[in-house]
């Protein structure tokens, strides 16, 4: 009776990869060979660069707490980021340093969101966004989205689905689990239909960078309302550092620096002295050729999964994602999950980890594993199924 | 109207201090000499075998996620030192690695507190405790506490307040911003009042280690349905790496794994693996050192604030926190602490960052910079008072 649970977490779900994931180390603790498609990090290290200045500012001492909203300089750097790279202008003072992507997102919803009000979001989508609208009392509208749409939101969407009680609506791009992109002219008719409602858009960018066709829009350049969403982790290769960044409208500047202050005191020190060198030439060539690599990747597995019998209607664009029907082979993907584990030692994700759309016809596949545990994966996908 | 902020960000407060902080390094940067009385965090940077095993971690590669709940070498390290220090068994499953205390205090009220619901707390008290209840809908009672209890919640204050919709209470011991303690007798006490009536007690320890007379008890050591909240910032002098714990009762490990999992992904992967030589004999040796100096600091600090007027009528037992009573002095604590500033360059908290308890006839005084700057202070204090 002392021990009892509040009731949001009856709705807030674990990670069922993750027990798959436990498995398939038990089995590689009995000396079973897997290949590993399920893990949603890249396999590369940090960049030397990064890695260096991290060290550097541990060397020196750079151990206490920085304001609360982030170090001058990485607020400025990321600032220059935008200039440089999409050639749009952000002020620093608009960009919040966080504790992950995963701190922004918290940070967002708490600004945005009251109790019992709405967020629009895409079923596939990355779960944790449901779970950050609950634990705020916020409801949560998962839309069903299709290969119509390229698993994304579209306008007519927001159109069908939103109410008096919505609040924001979110999207990814690129996303996850789909890989798949918004064009620079579906995020500016989704911004218009969000924002003509007194809405807001939440805008994951967290695999900008991660792109193999085409570009991705940041939201930025389309709207001075929007929330943006960006990460350290993916793209520069710092997932375990736990450093990301939420831009906000200008009228919530005051809000997103109480909630960093109340809720982290502050993203990681080091984290951020490393993260200054995230944007240096050479770590940026780094990055490039790690691009090509997740795209060479892309381009060995995308076309042998299909070959096998996957369906993958919408050629992913970016991320390092393929998710892909397997209902030629299995009515409920968890369960086929498990077996491709089992039997022939291939961990995937199943697709109930991402929503309750046509979610057990679904696995996730990550090439976040070298060529040749892609080719491995394949052969033994191909002899078995 | 996009840009409407949620009705919580109302009673979320910012730190006062932050904008005395700032007005500090201005005047600093005007060329003023500036004693900081102000911060919270030790002036100590990291021992060093925590620096060098963070940087061996990033030489090595470790910059991937952790599982969500933490290094299970690290998790296991906390329950031995438990043992070792306490001479009590805590099983590692319970314990929880977290982004900093802050994210075991959202990873505790989001566990237990449903919207409507309240959590008993002393005044004056931490403030982002308040904060986080906040966040999740739920009703902070802030309970004015005086000398007669050293500041701290007693049983009878629970008797009092306890109500149908309270769902717990929290304690701190040692104290922020009063630096007192809670008795083995008065903790026992605590917890037989709130698990008497179904309630949980949080107990954040973040402080046990900066002791200077008596000794800190661990809630752990008297009941398993305690919520313990413990750091690795302040003793052992890592506040920027941002990495803290949570012991959780059995059942609620489920619920912990979770939220760790989607509030989180995990901590900061190089801070885990620096903190596994947090326990290390020569790590032990250096924080002793530590204790002693806050000790010496205390020892000076306050009988010279004493002897100027300011009213301590409880003696603070450890953190590194005087809260003094300013009456003599002033009606208002925050135009005070400005003065002060202003005047001879000693930056101080008001006591309106923590409640709203006789907060503006109080000022916090942290020593947490050297004996020197702290003779300097009270120099300068004593010439202007």
């Amino acid at each position: 009776m002392n021990d009892r649970i509040a009731r949001r977490m009856e709705d807030i779900k674990p990670f069922q990869v993750m027990a798959l994931l436990a498995r398939a180390r038990e089995l590689e603790a009995q000396g079973r060979s897997i290949v590993h498609m399920e893990i949603g990090e890249p396999d590369f290290i940090t960049p030397q660069p990064i890695v260096e200045a991290g060290i550097a500012a541990l060397r020196a001492g750079r151990i206490h707490y920085t304001p609360a909203v982030g170090l001058p300089a990485l607020r400025e750097a990321i600032a220059n980021w935008y200039s440089k790279d999409a050639g749009i202008t952000v002020p620093p003072e608009r960009i919040i340093v966080t504790p992950g992507a995963s701190g922004a997102l918290l940070l967002a919803m708490a600004a945005l969101l009251n109790p019992g009000e709405a967020v629009l979001m895409a079923d596939p989508g990355y779960p944790c966004n449901r779970y950050f609208a609950r634990l705020l009392e916020g409801k949560i509208i998962g839309i069903p989205v299709t290969e119509a749409s390229a698993y994304q939101l579209s306008s007519s969407h927001i159109d069908s689905y939103w109410t008096p009680e919505t609040r924001a609506a979110l999207v990814a791009s690129p996303a996850n689990p789909t890989g798949t992109l918004l064009s620079q002219t579906s995020l500016a008719a989704l911004i218009e239909s969000v924002e003509s409602r007194m809405g807001t858009l939440i805008v994951d960018e967290i695999y900008h960078g991660l792109v193999y066709e085409g570009r991705a829009a940041t939201a930025l350049g389309l709207s001075e309302h929007a929330l943006v969403i960006n990460s350290f982790s993916k793209y520069f290769g710092m997932t375990g550092w736990r450093l990301g960044w939420l831009v906000v409208p200008k009228n919530f500047i005051g809000a997103a620096e109480k909630l960093a202050q109340n809720l982290f005191l502050a993203a990681s020190t080091p984290a951020q002295y490393a993260a200054l060198a995230a944007f240096k030439l050479e770590t940026l060539k780094v990055l490039e050729t790690r691009r090509v690599e997740f795209q060479r990747r892309r381009d060995f597995l995308l076309p042998g999964l299909r070959s096998l019998g996957f369906h993958v209607p919408v050629t992913p664009q970016g991320a390092f994602y393929i998710y892909a029907d397997c209902s030629q082979f299995s009515a409920d993907s968890f369960a086929f999950a498990r077996e491709l584990l089992e039997e022939i030692g291939v961990a995937v994700t199943p697709g109930v980890d991402f929503g309750c759309n046509a979610s057990r016809q679904h696995l996730r596949f990550a090439y976040t594993t070298s060529m040749e545990q892609l080719q491995e994966g394949l052969k033994r996908l191909q002899a078995y199924l």
